[in-house]
């Protein structure tokens, strides 16, 4: 038998609105919906995102990826969760994997698909793809992220700030994710090679906790931490 | 009177699927929408990806942006654009400007939003983020933008391609854009800092022509032209 084809769906990093045509498609029709969450008494947001776009047909079906960097244990996860996948495109109906934002950018999707193309292999595929959070961070702060001949770098952030400074040197335009508890170190390094005044956090963009902070001066007496899910964009230099 | 609202609206980089919602509903609103296009005589290509989702009640209206790095002459269109949608909106009723991709993200729209800002002080704005290119090729070329630790770069190239041997020497993932006809120069460059294998060359997704291509080496033989909306993807190290 003929088995099902595997949609791998970004949603966009929070306003439903933000969904492709696509992906609205892929969702009501899909007979089975897998929705990744970090634990087992959490929720999934790109489920909620996603949630008014799916058809009465589909079940859902909960994936747990913790949030560790441990990398056998990741593998385990992604292996499971590949064979669950499996197991049900071997009926022959079509299934889709959420993921936030766009499936090709530091997503769990790109792993999972790898562990899937072993277990099945030959497995039809089709990648649906989304609105990064820092498009919509763009849009929501009327930042102009790339202008002529600017470069743009984006930086996964982790504690060693070099990267950071390098792009700045560069006088690239950035996308910092994964700021976090860095904050404060960041705005330091930011403020001391002139670029803070331009820059602009936003959290969370699209859901409800949204916040556009465009005066980061009066981030650095604040708790030093931007939270999860946000972006923090510093504009380049003029080329 | 009360002015319309602006709103810029991102339409993605080919398939009318990959619009969004809100996109959708923007265009299936505003009494005016201007499409933007590069000459008098040939059509506009954010246009044809919108055009089924434009209300019947809307006025099309093209306006030119002559491709061209003369900035006096660029400066003088995007103000009389602008004088155009602000003259409009006084009317009172909402008007949205298209882009291909994501309006934030090297597009004409950045210059035409500060110029409006100018004309029409205070106006009301909503930019509409979109799918960029690259999102779209990475998911028709099932290839893995940002893993882990990995750095992203988009470079829009030009003559010197010291910026791409800067971006391979840090190991970035790279999103070269403006390839055109330095392709078989990049090309080069690519093998001899050996990434050329795993590299994918993207034309024209979600439109009729587009093409897949994962083997570079059989591009070392042609033209030596990537062509125009074509987007080059280069994997990053392992980090």
């Amino acid at each position: 038998m003929k088995t099902g084809t595997f949609y791998g769906v970004g949603v966009g990093p929070g306003d439903p609105g933000w969904m492709t045509v696509q992906a609205v498609s892929v969702l009501g029709s899909c007979r089975r919906v897998f929705a990744p969450k970090g634990k087992a008494e959490g929720g999934s947001l790109a489920l909620e995102i996603a949630r008014s776009h799916i058809g009465s047909q589909a079940e859902i079906c909960e994936v747990i990826f913790p949030m560790t960097t441990d990398k056998a244990a990741l593998s385990k996860h992604w292996h499971e969760a590949a064979e669950q996948v499996a197991e049900f495109l071997r009926t022959g109906e079509d299934a889709c994997f959420l993921t936030l934002g766009d499936p090709s950018l530091y997503s769990t999707y790109v792993y999972l698909l790898r562990e899937l193309k072993v277990c099945l292999p030959g497995v039809n595929v089709v990648t649906v793809p989304g609105v990064h959070s820092y498009s919509a961070a763009a849009a929501l702060a009327e930042f102009p992220l790339g202008e002529g001949k600017n470069s743009i770098s984006i930086l996964p952030l982790d504690d060693d700030l070099t990267p950071l400074r390098d792009g700045i040197r560069r006088g690239d335009s950035l996308v910092l994710m994964k700021v976090g508890a860095r904050l404060g170190a960041v705005l330091d390094v930011l403020e001391e090679t002139g670029v803070l005044d331009g820059a602009v956090l936003v959290q969370k963009a699209g859901l409800a906790e949204q916040r556009i902070e465009k005066d980061l001066k009066k981030l650095k007496s604040g708790p030093g931490d931007a939270g999860y899910l946000s972006v923090l964009l510093v504009p380049g230099k003029k080329k």
